[in-house]
């Protein structure tokens, strides 16, 4: 019944290519080579919906696949939630040190990430990478189109810079199936789809934008390997964020309704990935992540995701908030076919990915830490900590919870808007107030990663864990340094994007379709051309 | 992190011999040749609980090596729980025919499966097949051993015929711990263990046990192999219901704590037979089956498994108490690495097993289906409902839910023991009083697998399916007979098994220990001699 791709059958022969002895002496590699980067980012896909994270009825096989051949991460943290999240994965900060809190950037906000953060791209590009982003930004645009991707080392950008859920429904399902309205925001400008700073499609057209999406970055796969230059490719797709939306191959192609649909077309793109780097010949130098943003939108019920046997979901600082799918991939170099259950978060990969490729490190506080030993040598993960923050942070509340090894003390507890108020655990629930633990829950998560058992409960045994990890909370509070939020900046109506700046009526007028080629776009055939084409 | 046994080392060759091109004309193969049978079926592992269902923290390198050889079954369901769930697997029908209901046998229980049900082995060994059961029958002794698997067309039984749950606490873990009290029962007889109808050993030493009995199913695979001769073993694991126990290389092996130990001697035990198997060179014709009896027992908290994404646990009617672990190997014959969501149930073994080995079946109604087209050609199942029957069942409530193709229609529900009161949910607490529902509570289990979103809350375009469903549960209701319970017979402390008959002070007295090797035990080497080989 799982939907096969064709990309399973162009492959058919490549896992025999994939078994290959591997040495991995790391520190003679990185001088001597500089593997490709891609980076695939889904948006709102917890912890429980692929399938090699035992859904039932997802369909994922090319994600499923990808995991077979590489290392599946059970214990992978996402920065916190959505915008906050986003920040953290490209500058390997927890929020509140970018300014990306508390909430989600808005098409009417004045704010951004910072011009002096250091995202990937740019340690990648000062490497000699060619930089491209697909997709979802979600980090500000400004009022001069100044926190856009190109002004953050990425040379290339084709995508909608925030999510299509805060913009007026389009149609999300072919062939002309309306959005889930609730998911909508119908006061802002149509959805933009930006080439680099150009607005180059409004409103966008969801049923064809992930083929656009997949056909661009194989194009700039292919132009960049044809090239011999070494890239570096985000794609951050706008799935599975509500409202679902999926072209026509998708439609109704899954058991799991519209969000399986949905999720399908994401599983698609990485197929259309994985093809490209195989037709060109360069898996064995390629590193591939698969990760998500945050957990399931839970409130979105059956349109939403699950967190599976984790607790609670999107915005908590419950497992199910922030632990979200892993995957890395670079056949010859990790592993194939291993699970691990050791602690690494998005925040990790820019460490990791400036020792891989001799970057020198920003000089900023940074949260994440090198794992090249854990991916190349299966050895235990220099992470021991992670520090849980909210989607809605403050300074005055801080840090919610802090994890140590495999304990985790939960010094605040609240319920989130995205686990819904239907959660059949009255912990999640929005209605749940924030609560102060003195002293903290404490779970055992290697035994009850479910968080349901608290030891603080069991008697004097763990006192000194508990004070271990006191210590850490406290060193951590004591260095970390709140950057002014961009999120409470003040709105501004005319930041909006307007592929008409200035036109009447505001903002319905903001409709255009440029049919003329982009001079730079990255592609080496437009993806233009592909927007009228029979749908895959 | 995750431990790999000698055997992954040992099958590392064994994957090439796998990749064959497989040609599935079921009936000519049926017709020409008999496969082995292996059922290995453990106790309360819930559908989250393995590695390759999605846990962080278990460590099953061996079933999930075995999952990926094979069929994964995503919605696989056991006939109830305990007792009831043994008796379904066995005679392919639901408890309530059977007389096993409700609850579970003691071992001061008069009654057990009734002489004129027709199991599995007993189908099997008219089609000419040497059967042995190793482990936990739970199905009665009798009188007179009258209801022993001996009796029931196994030759050779090694075990615990009911749960070691319900004999005072042995040592649990190697070396000397002791078990969790709360989980065993003081005031029975010590735990005895059977070869045949005779007691070997009473108290069993639970620290050896499960190597004893993974000797002793590789001698009888090993015996039979020799001689050409079609084998059906049933090796029903003691393993995972409380109190955990396990052996020197198993305590403190884990990330997950006794439960991780406990299922890491269950996966390894699986790792044993699998290297029997390959090391007589039959694999190519053994057609091997993982389950478990019924969900994950929740009450038992970091000391209990999990269901995953699904709600509720042991003895509920809710998913995670019926829905399990379904694993199908049989290089060649059944694809590889598939996942499906088709629906299957340990019931439909027996027709299965019969259809593949041209057995008639026996003349009673079965609520099992042959599902050999699944297993061979991928094809739609056959089953397209399911009946969840409470653990404890009664005539006058029946059936609780019913299944018909995605939807699932609660007519009854209630909390279960098993799932404990301080479950996050508070339906599935005990406390959960039974609660009639008319119109019935209904979901769609493939959008919906955790049973949160009551469709009959949305409108009345589910009316069809809800008289579709009425429509099957009047027909299963007209056509189901309940048997004499065999529970309610009286219950009688002389029928508790004990090595001294008549001795005093009952039943403390019931100890042995016969260092004698059974006259005619099923192994080639008396596995006897393995009691005080040092620890594997």
């Amino acid at each position: 019944m799982l939907k096969q791709t064709l990309f399973t059958a162009v492959m058919a022969d490549f896992p025999l290519r994939l078994f290959i002895l591997f040495i991995t002496i790391v520190t003679p590699m990185v001088a001597s080579s500089k593997p490709n980067i891609v980076i695939l980012f889904s948006d709102d896909v917890g912890y429980g919906d692929l399938g090699c994270y035992g859904h039932p009825t997802s369909s994922t096989p090319n994600i499923d696949w990808l995991a077979s051949k590489g290392i599946l991460f059970t214990q992978f943290y996402a920065g916190t939630a959505c915008s906050p999240s986003r920040a953290s994965l490209l500058t390997g900060r927890l929020p509140p040190r970018t300014g990306i809190y508390p909430d989600v950037l808005t098409p009417d906000s004045t704010g951004g990430l910072p011009l002096d953060e250091t995202t990937i791209a740019q340690l990648l590009k000062q490497q000699g990478y060619q930089t491209a982003m697909v997709g979802k930004w979600h980090l500000g645009i400004g009022r001069n189109n100044e926190y856009l991707p190109t002004n953050f080392g990425f040379s290339h950008y084709l995508g909608i810079p925030y999510s299509h859920a805060q913009c007026p429904c389009p149609t999300c399902f072919w062939p002309d199936d309306p959005c889930n309205e609730d998911a909508c925001a119908p006061d802002f400008t149509a959805c933009p789809l930006f080439h680099n700073d150009q607005i180059i499609e409004q409103p966008v057209d969801l049923i064809t934008l992930n083929r656009r999406y997949a056909a661009t970055a194989r194009d700039f796969i292919a132009r960049q390997s044809s090239r011999n230059r070494p890239f570096f490719l985000y794609y951050a797709f706008q799935h599975c964020h509500a409202p679902q939306f999926a072209g026509k191959q998708f439609r109704n192609s899954t058991l799991r309704g519209v969000y399986g649909d949905s999720l399908a077309e994401v599983d698609w793109s990485v197929g259309q990935v994985l093809e490209e780097i195989h037709k060109q010949g360069i898996a064995d130098n390629t590193l591939i992540f698969f990760s998500s943003d945050n957990g399931p939108a839970i409130r979105e019920k059956r349109e939403g995701g699950v967190a599976g046997l984790l607790k609670c979901g999107k915005g908590s600082t419950y497992e199910g908030g922030q632990r979200v799918p892993g995957i890395a991939v670079w056949p010859g170099k990790i592993p194939a076919g291993v699970r691990t259950a050791e602690l690494a978060s998005t925040m990790d990969l820019l460490p990791t990915l400036a020792k891989l490729t001799g970057a020198e490190l920003p000089s900023v506080a940074l949260d994440g830490t090198d794992i090249s030993s854990v991916l190349f040598n299966r050895d235990k993960s220099p992470r021991e900590t992670f520090f849980y923050y909210p989607y809605y942070s403050s300074e005055s509340v801080g840090v919610y919870a802090v994890r140590y090894r495999q304990y985790k003390a939960h010094y605040y507890t609240e319920g989130s808007n995205g686990s819904g108020e239907e959660n059949s655990d009255r912990d999640c629930r929005p209605s749940a107030t924030l609560t102060k633990h003195d002293p903290p829950l404490l779970f055992d998560l290697h035994e009850d990663p479910s968080e349901l058992y608290n030891l603080n409960q069991e008697g004097e045994q763990y006192i000194e864990i508990l004070n271990k990890i006191k210590r850490i909370y406290k060193k951590h509070v004591l260095t970390m340094d709140w950057a002014e939020s961009e999120f409470l900046k003040p709105t501004d109506p005319d930041v909006q994007p307007c592929c008409n700046p200035g036109c009447q009526p505001f903002p319905s007028c903001c409709q255009c379709y440029k049919t003329q080629e982009p001079s730079n776009l990255f592609n080496t055939r437009p993806y233009f051309q592909s927007r009228n084409v029979t749908a895959p």
